[in-house]
């Protein structure tokens, strides 16, 4: 079925010249998923590279194209962009106080709520990236077991500490990586084996709460699983460690682990916490406080109170809202949608993972470049995907702008019937 | 010389109060500079631990107690607290947005005004915390030499990453610090030594500026010593890192490098660079550009538009006003009365270290309990400092904040000379 392109297709002259410049003064012009780098992607040509206004579930590029944002600044947007109730209780605290020699007791006020919130938090401690976070909770296991192993799970992401990276990643020594251990997802036979042959020499598991890495599909804990990997961190005294950095605050608000039912040791939060006020925090168990308070661990803005108190309105607005419930219809409906229409265009489209962090592929070509050309089709008229990362849900996100995108998703795959632009 | 007592001392029972929650639902109850772990400081008791409002130079604690602040939440505070120019332009910026997921072109412009007021910049990274540039700084270096060895100087702190740790300092492994090299600072022949030993396996010498240690005088580079450095780094091939975290816009806008007549291949900024608003750049040399682009290196809220906004108008406020001079004359002006008084009251106090910076120590007591009760006394009487850390000049600091800091400073001379509360 071909069907006439009715959106035309979006261009990038103005993006295109700040990237010109900013190759000048930035190593690979633009860090991260649209890098050089990375040129395992999609050509970047058919993606903006700056933007210049958000709100809501949306943002405007520097040529004025407007996107219907699936990505959420890559988690942070949770209520949506420049939400004003988080936004209100931000510049209220700013009037206020924000970078002080000693810290606000909002501080305070926020440990209260996350612990009264997360099932498996007795205390909290705030930092500053995801990193930040994953990192201490390593080196509280180490410091409370004495042992130095640290057991991971295929295709791990933790951040980019070194510990986190892999022994041919550019900087990274092999001390930095020689007690790491990687484990496949899912496989409670080669987790007891591991524990079993490192027995006395595990500090740690650290794992995601459910495998959502690039580049494939994502995919849900077995039936057990979890409450297995807690029986056996529980009989060899190892710290379970849930990074819940991507997914929490759109599962459950009492952290991703009691959504799987299972109590973490120590749980690592960041990018959902505060709708994009810059903070993260690491909860855990009582067991943990004297390890954690034990290492030296600061850093500059560490108490900065602005993310604190946005963090509060956007915890408690996401518990009036029922944000998981919401992400989660939102999120069942749009990739519905998007699986019926591509069977309806003769494609096969997977979603896999939780609908509010759903990862897309097109199955029809295992070299991924027919999905990364349907990717590219459906940003170049408005809706901002990904062809190698999961996506997230935010609660400005509306049916409308679901059907919108259906419409999006429709014409995209129309355009892959059609000779490819250039070719 | 006994005085009356003209100021009546602080009391603290909010902040208490608040602690005492702290404590169940934080480890450690507050983290950093004041916390319990760190029990070699004065008595907490005489200290405000929680703050409530900002405002130029000055906090009010949680009991309303009003302080002229010479730590500026450890370095950020460099304008001023809420300075206008700073916070309008945030303002405008986060009217616009923030965390997106393409980034705002306002980081390109904050790059190329790095890269064109600071000397050894020719690009510029972005990221969150000083150690998340000093970490890049080691690892590019790594990449970059293929050695794997780092020198510090004696008393180095550069973030709280593994690798910046001890041995003996909780959740840290052998293998995290077993490259690190010691080498006593202005030592030109050890350094020198350390070169010809361990030729062709150190990729980096990293430090600070000075050496702005904790609980010693801070001491300036001797004439010659970074100009030697520089030659021995050339021979050997070695990076040279300048950690400017806590120096860096307090001494010269082109850094702390330039300030001293060398240039470093790297300079890692954080803390004074917007203000408070929570951003850090690693700059550097061509050479390096590729080195740095080669390395997986990112976070969450790592492009955030709001805090590149406000380090341009706080750079470029800066220049306007030539904040390096004043924070010079500032800082020459209060040590200098401060240590006239000290002359007059029969002690001798010590200031060391940049103005700007200045570190204190009454010299008339090794066991430094008699400075940590000085510090205590002004700080029940307003004047914030630290018995342990350098200091930080702002540019809303005024002569009359001086004028009022030194009548408080000549109140807990006299009060040094009656015998301790409770005691």
């Amino acid at each position: 079925m071909t069907r006439e392109l009715l959106t035309p297709t979006y261009t990038y002259a103005r993006s295109e010249e700040a990237f010109s410049r900013a190759v000048k003064v930035i190593p690979g012009g633009v860090p991260g998923h649209l890098g050089p780098s990375e040129g395992v992607f999609i050509p970047r040509s058919d993606f903006p590279l700056f933007s210049q206004r958000a709100e809501g579930t949306r943002f405007w590029d520097l040529d004025g194209n407007e996107f219907i944002d699936y990505m959420c600044g890559y988690g942070p947007n949770v209520l949506g962009y420049g939400d004003r109730r988080v936004a209100a209780a931000a510049e209220a605290q700013a009037k206020l106080e924000d970078v002080v020699s000693v810290p606000s007791s909002v501080m305070v006020d926020l440990a209260e709520l996350l612990v009264d919130t997360v099932a498996s938090a007795d205390w909290a401690f705030f930092a500053k990236n995801g990193g930040d976070t994953t990192t201490l909770a390593v080196m509280a296991a180490r410091a409370a077991t004495g042992r130095r192993r640290i057991i991971f799970i295929e295709g791990y992401y933790h951040g980019v500490a070194p510990w986190t990276q892999k022994l041919d990643y550019p900087g990274v020594l092999d001390t930095d990586v020689q007690g790491n251990i990687e484990v496949p997802w899912n496989d409670i036979e080669a987790m007891s084996r591991v524990f079993s042959e490192h027995r006395g020499e595990i500090a740690a598991l650290i794992a995601q709460p459910y495998r959502h890495g690039n580049f494939f599909d994502n995919e849900l804990p077995a039936p057990g699983y979890w409450q297995a990997v807690r029986k056996l961190c529980d009989e060899h005294g190892v710290v379970l460690i849930c990074d819940d950095v991507r997914a929490g605050w759109r599962l459950d608000l009492a952290g991703s682990d009691h959504f799987y039912g299972f109590e973490a040791d120590l749980i690592c939060f960041c990018k959902a916490i505060a709708n994009g006020y810059n903070v993260s925090a690491l909860c855990g168990k009582e067991s943990l406080r004297d390890a954690v308070s034990s290492i030296t661990y600061t850093g500059s803005y560490w108490m900065s109170a602005v993310p604190f108190a946005a963090a509060i309105a956007n915890i408690t607005t996401l518990k009036e809202i029922d944000a998981p419930r919401l992400f989660r219809e939102l999120g069942t409906s749009l990739t519905e949608g998007l699986v019926d229409l591509a069977r309806s265009h003769d494609y096969t489209l997977v979603a896999s993972g939780e609908p509010a962090l759903f990862y897309l592929r097109l199955a029809d070509d295992d070299s991924l470049m027919l999905h990364q050309r349907w990717i590219a089709e459906c940003v170049k008229r408005g809706a901002f995907l990904s062809s190698h990362h999961n996506h997230f849900i935010n609660a400005a996100l509306t049916p409308a702008d679901i059907a919108r995108t259906l419409e999006i998703a429709d014409e995209a795959f129309g355009a892959l019937r059609m000779p490819a632009a250039g070719a």
